[in-house]
C-alpha cells in the first residue's frame, strides 16, 4: 500500500470545496482507493465480479429451507440474466463470470458459464472432510486463476457465492477460525426457522467434534475439512488479488468467511479488503468485528452473489468522482474559514 | 399512495428469484416507489435535484466556523460544477437548479443560477424575527414554483442547502418544534469547537426566550420566525412534491428539519419522503427518531447541499431495477423451496 499516494489524497481532500471531513467515509474510500491504485485519480471504472457456484455435503443433514436444486438452477439464472447479481452487473457496466465449482450435478454446457466442477459437490463434513487437499488446492487456484483471467483491466474485484447450504459451512468455519461457539453465529441463512435453526447448530456441532484434531491445524487445512468448493475459490481470488494489487470489495457473511480465510493464510492481504455491508445473518457482524470491518452498508440483505457488494459499487465510484471532480479551495477562490 | 400497487409490488418480490427478503431495505423501497408511483415499473431515471442558498442574519452573533462570503462563493462553485453536489448530479444524470433565495450581497448574473434574492440575508433571530410574513410566504414558494418547474419529467425531488449558519437556525427550529432542550441538538455544523458549540448553543437559548410567545404557535410561525429563506423553500418544495405526487429524497440535518416543518404544517407529506442518510451531525438522529424516519446510508456524511441525498440515489434505482428485471421463480423455473 502506497504510503506517499495516501498523503497526496489525504492533502488533496483538505483543498476540496467542503468543510474538512464533511464527506465522512466517502473520503476515507477516496484516500483508500487512491493509496491501493497508487494514484492521484482513483478510478473504478472497471470491476471484475465472479460468481462462484458449489454444492454442499452436508446438505444431506437437511440445513437449507431450499433443496439442494436450486444451486444449478441458480447458476442457469446467473447466465440468463435473471438474478440480482445479473441485474446489478449489468447497471454497473461490470464484467460478470460465473464459475460451476462444483454442482451435485454436471450441468449441460451454458453460455456464460465457465464448468470448473471439482465434484459432485463436497463430501457431507459430519462424516469426513468436506474436500480433499487436492480439492481444496484446485478450488484455490481456480479463484486465482479468475483474478489473473482480466487481471490488467480489473480496478477492483468482487467476489459473489452460490451454494445451497453454505451459510453452515462458512458458521463452522468462522467458529473454529475465531474460537467462538458457533451459538454466537449461527443464523437463519435463506430462511429457516428457529428448529431450523437449532438443527442447523446442532449438526455443526457434531462436525466439530468429529474433526477435533484435524480443527487445530492450520486455515487451509480448517477450509478443506469445512469448507465448501466456492468458498476456497473465493478465498483463492482474494488472496491472489492482494499479492497482484488489485482491491477487493467483500460482500456477505460468507465472502466474509471467506476473507477471513484469506487473512489467515496471509495476514497482510487486510490491507486490500473493503467491506461493503452487514448482512442480516447474525453471523456477519461476529466475523466483521474480528476483522476490525467497517461496513459500509446496512441494508438487511442476505442474499450473497455478490450482491451487497455491487450495491455499494456506486459509492465507491461516487467517492472517486467526488476526490478527483471536485474544485479545490484555491481553484473557487474560497476562503478556507477561520476556525 | 396506491394501496393497490403496493401489494402488486409486495406480491412480486415474493416471486423474484432469491429468498424472500434478502434484499432487504431494497425490497421495501422497491415496493415504495412502485407504490409512490402508482406504476408496476417504478423508474427512477429522472430526478431533479434544487440547491437553495441564502444567508443568515444571526451570523452576527458569530456561530460558524466559516464566513458569511462563502455562501455567495459556493453558489458560483454549485454552477460552475465543482461542488461535491454538482460532481455528483452530473455523474446521476439529474438536473440542478441552483437558486440564491437570499445571499447577503446581491450577485453578478451567473449563468446557472436562478436569481430569487428575498432579501440581503434573513434578520438576526435573536433581535427579531428572521423572516416577515411575507418573506416566509415568498420562500415557501419558491420552492412551490421550483417542483413545478419540471414536474412533467421529475420522478424524484431532492432539495439541498447552502448557508453559512443555517445549523444554528434549524436547531432552533427543531428544538421548538419537537419541544426538546437544544442542548440535546446543536452540534459543530461544519467545524466548531466546543468552545464554538457551547455558544451557539447560548445564541440559541437566548432567541428562544426573545420569542417566547411567537413559538407557541403554528409551525409557519416557527418558521418565519427561526427559519432560514433556503430552509422556508425547502419546505415549500416538499409540501408541493407530496401535494403533486411526487417522492422526495431527504439529505441531511437541515433538510429534514425543513421536512419536519412540512409535516407539521401537513401530516399526510410524510409518506412521500424517503431519507436518505444520517449525517454526523447530533442532532439529525434526534430530529429523524422523531419522524419514525428510517434513514439508509449512515456514513458521517454532514455537507448539506443535497450530498447525502445523492449518493443514496444510486440504491434506490437499483432497488427499482432488480423489483423490474430480476426474473421469477416461474420464468427461471426454479422451486420456491420448502420451508
Amino acid at each position: 500500500v502506497d504510503k506517499t499516494h495516501e498523503q497526496k489524497a489525504l492533502a488533496r481532500q483538505q483543498q476540496l470545496t467542503k468543510p474538512p471531513g464533511s464527506l465522512g467515509q466517502l473520503e476515507n474510500l477516496a484516500v483508500k482507493i487512491a493509496s491501493l491504485q497508487a494514484s492521484e485519480i482513483p478510478d473504478l471504472t472497471h470491476v471484475h465480479i465472479t460468481v462462484y457456484a458449489a454444492d454442499h455435503g452436508v446438505m444431506a443433514e437437511g440445513v437449507s429451507a431450499f433443496p439442494q436444486s436450486v444451486t444449478a438452477a441458480m447458476v442457469r439464472n446467473f447466465a440468463n440474466g435473471g438474478a440480482a447479481i445479473s441485474v446489478l452487473a449489468q447497471e454497473l457496466m461490470a464484467k460478470l463470470d460465473v464459475i460451476n465449482v462444483g454442482t451435485v450435478e454436471a450441468l449441460e454446457e451454458i453460455l456464460g458459464v465457465l464448468d470448473k466442477r471439482i465434484d459432485a459437490g463436497t463430501a457431507n463434513f459430519c462424516q469426513s472432510s468436506a474436500m480433499t487437499e487436492q480439492q481444496c488446492q484446485q478450488a484455490l487456484l481456480i479463484g486465482r486463476d479468475n483474478v489473473f483471467s482480466d487481471i490488467e483491466n480489473t480496478q477492483l474485484y468482487i467476489a459473489g457465492e452460490m451454494g445451497i447450504g453454505n451459510t453452515t459451512a462458512a458458521t463452522a468455519l468462522a467458529s473454529v477460525l475465531l474460537a467462538c461457539d458457533p451459538t454466537d453465529l449461527v443464523g437463519p441463512g435463506t430462511g429457516l426457522d428457529q428448529q431450523g435453526v437449532q438443527h442447523k447448530l446442532n449438526v455443526i456441532r457434531r462436525a466439530l467434534e468429529q474433526h477435533t484434531t484435524q480443527l487445530d491445524k492450520d486455515a487451509l487445512t480448517v477450509l478443506q475439512t469445512l469448507g465448501g468448493f466456492e468458498i476456497a475459490a473465493m478465498a483463492g481470488a482474494y488472496l491472489t488479488c492482494a499479492k497482484q494489487g488489485i482491491p477487493v470489495l467483500i460482500d456477505g457473511f460468507i465472502s466474509t468467511v471467506a476473507a477471513l480465510i484469506a487473512e489467515k493464510i496471509q495476514a497482510s492481504c487486510k490491507d486490500w479488503f473493503i467491506y461493503s455491508h452487514q448482512s442480516a445473518e447474525p453471523g456477519h457482524q461476529v466475523v466483521l468485528g474480528a476483522l476490525n470491518a467497517e461496513p459500509l452498508l446496512k441494508l438487511d440483505m442476505r442474499l450473497g452473489e455478490g450482491s451487497g457488494a455491487a450495491v455499494a459499487v456506486p459509492l465507491l465510484r461516487q467517492a472517486c468522482l467526488l476526490h478527483n471532480g471536485m474544485a479545490t479551495f484555491e481553484q473557487a477562490n474560497i476562503s478556507k474559514g477561520d476556525k
